[in-house]
């Protein structure tokens, strides 16, 4: 049985508990759901139907890559139903057999109007919309990584840390001097190593943009890794699955502000780090580095961190909101990403991606404040 | 007055003939609306809230980013809020003074769940969440490009065909081989040129690829250029605005299919552009080219085109479907790509960027099928 089929047959008891006859997962433009690609293998643009009775429908955009990618029981083009979502469904449901009355879950981001118009379109069906249904399990399953998935995160961290090392020594050696080059090294270094590409744009930031966050643009024509403090934020998309992971280039003369910047960044990152633990709410160490460095006069202004997988922002979150949940679990790989930001001085980051193990943390990624 | 109060005053007169009395506009990850980004500037990661009374208030992510982008009455970080979009529109109607039982629209995209979220949050207002409110509203405001807009057009259009000149110069030279060399030698050319980057991920499909719509990966270390056919679809994004463009390089030997494919592809294009002008339904364009394809036993597999702009897709829509009501209009930008896909002969797409004029049709870029 192939993961795919694993995953769909997890999730068909799931449904068949939940009473769900039929789940639509949809991935398309400006509403894009990996959890499409984690039960079928189709990397995206399509709308998929899961039916309790343990069968798989896509219907995908392109048939053409479907058919190189994609793992379901029916394939059928998107234009033999106009391109039309109701129309697809109404399609699925014909081929499936639903019984009348059928509870069928729509994505739980489907907007307010267009839930009216589903319940309108299908006066048959039970239409169901709801946030902590079949989503939040798809969330939570996706959340810890099977034993396949963490053999990708331990490859994937490898050809990270050899895309850190290689812009390390070419920023030192002058090789790479402007923003553009490095983000555009990293692109050109992760396709030629078999990478989909990088797991989302790369954020490359001199010391006269470091100040921002996520820097904008997010790489220019401007001086990488001058005196003062360099931003770089980048991941690698392998299969699907993406790391996540921000060096700081710190050069001399740097001034006190950035070097207690550093300091701090380096300690809260610590901090969380020899905090990590299997059942530990995930909040905790948000909480943590927020207290430290409040008791140090800075403030972070971004969360401490976020699963990563085949979003680079996915469950478990690491944010202090009374409403964050989620606690750690073997198997979750997060991103740990303290930082400090000043208009005047820069700004600094550090992370790293972490496998949440038994026995604590197993650090994947080598990413690190560099002193040029 | 600058342009973002212009266009904020044209939706408070909206605003008051509606009666809404705030307005939010929402820009993050996931759920990107550069609605925001026309009306203050803000790149994105933020919310606006526009009041009835002619002030408006953004909520960015990163205020750093903000003090330097963006123009609105008021401005306070979204972490006074706890990053909390409830709170955040809690704040503004504090401070905006809202009268009790006010109308708030919330975007049109804001799920089921989480709009009843908000109508439970906020008793004392009238929460509304619709399609065909202020969302069609800025959707028509911005498919219409006012002079400043189209100057930028002409702008991008002339950098899009410098790129293209160079494209094909380095391609026939033998100097760019790859899919990742095309795409990357783009990007790089772009910053160089002060783009903000490129408008969406460049598609480089060499003739074992070129036979998806949108090739997966986008692009990788294959060989592009060689015998047959590759697709090159790209666009540069500047303050904000994209172009899209797609060329398609031929190299012989050709087989008959392709010859076939090239021709047709060519001449639909060729139909399109000659009906464009000031009235005409935009669907009368797609339904003219699928009609000609399928005279000729072949198949469009994807829209003919759209409009760009803040968006590299946005209104007005090309699509046929009968619920595709957009007339062409002076000052809609869109891009007409029609194009034909074989699994086994590889794909061609020709696109191009047109302003509608009061006279017909003003072709902006000079993409084209080149003969290597």
């Amino acid at each position: 049985m192939s993961v795919y089929e694993q995953r769909r047959e997890g999730l068909y008891d799931w449904m068949a508990q939940e009473g769900i006859y039929m789940v639509m997962v949809e991935d398309r433009e400006g509403r894009r759901d990996p959890s499409l690609r984690w039960l079928s293998g189709q990397p995206g643009d399509a709308l998929l139907f899961l039916c309790v009775e343990r069968c798989s429908f896509l219907v995908p955009w392109d048939i053409n890559i479907a058919i190189l990618h994609a793992e379901a029981d029916f394939l059928l083009p998107y234009a033999e139903f106009g391109r039309q979502p109701f129309a697809a469904l109404r399609g699925a449901a014909e081929r499936l057999k639903l019984p009348k009355g059928s509870r069928i879950e729509i994505p739980s981001t489907t907007s307010y109007p267009r839930f009216l118009n589903y319940v309108e379109e299908f006066p048959d069906f039970d239409i169901i919309c709801r946030e902590g249904g079949v989503w939040a399990e798809l969330e939570q399953r996706r959340a810890v990584k099977d034993e396949g998935e963490i053999m990708l995160y331990r490859k994937i961290s490898a050809l990270t840390d050899e895309v850190i090392n290689m812009v390390e020594k070419n920023v030192q050696s002058g090789k790479l001097k402007t923003e553009t080059d490095v983000a555009l090294f990293i692109d050109a270094e992760c396709r030629k190593m078999g990478c989909e590409g990088t797991g989302f744009e790369t954020i490359a930031a001199g010391p006269a943009r470091s100040f921002g966050i996520h820097a904008f643009p997010a790489y220019t024509g401007e001086a990488f890794g001058g005196s003062g403090l360099s931003i770089l934020d980048f991941g690698l998309k392998y299969a699907g699955y993406t790391s996540d992971v921000t060096m700081t280039f710190a050069r001399e003369p740097l001034s006190k502000p950035q070097e207690k910047m550093l300091s701090l960044t380096e300690k809260a990152y610590s901090l969380a780090l020899s905090m990590v633990k299997s059942g530990l709410p995930a909040r905790n160490l948000g909480i943590a580095v927020s207290s430290y460095f409040g008791r140090n006069k800075k403030t972070i202004p971004h969360d401490l961190g976020h699963g990563i997988g085949l979003q680079p922002h996915e469950a478990p979150s690491l944010r202090i909101r009374a409403d964050n949940e989620w606690l750690l679990e073997p198997g979750m790989v997060i991103a740990i990403e303290p930082g400090l930001y000043d208009p005047n001085h820069g700004g600094c980051r550090l992370e790293n991606d972490i496998l949440i193990t038994e026995n604590g943390a197993e650090v994947l990624t080598n990413s690190r404040i560099v002193r040029l």
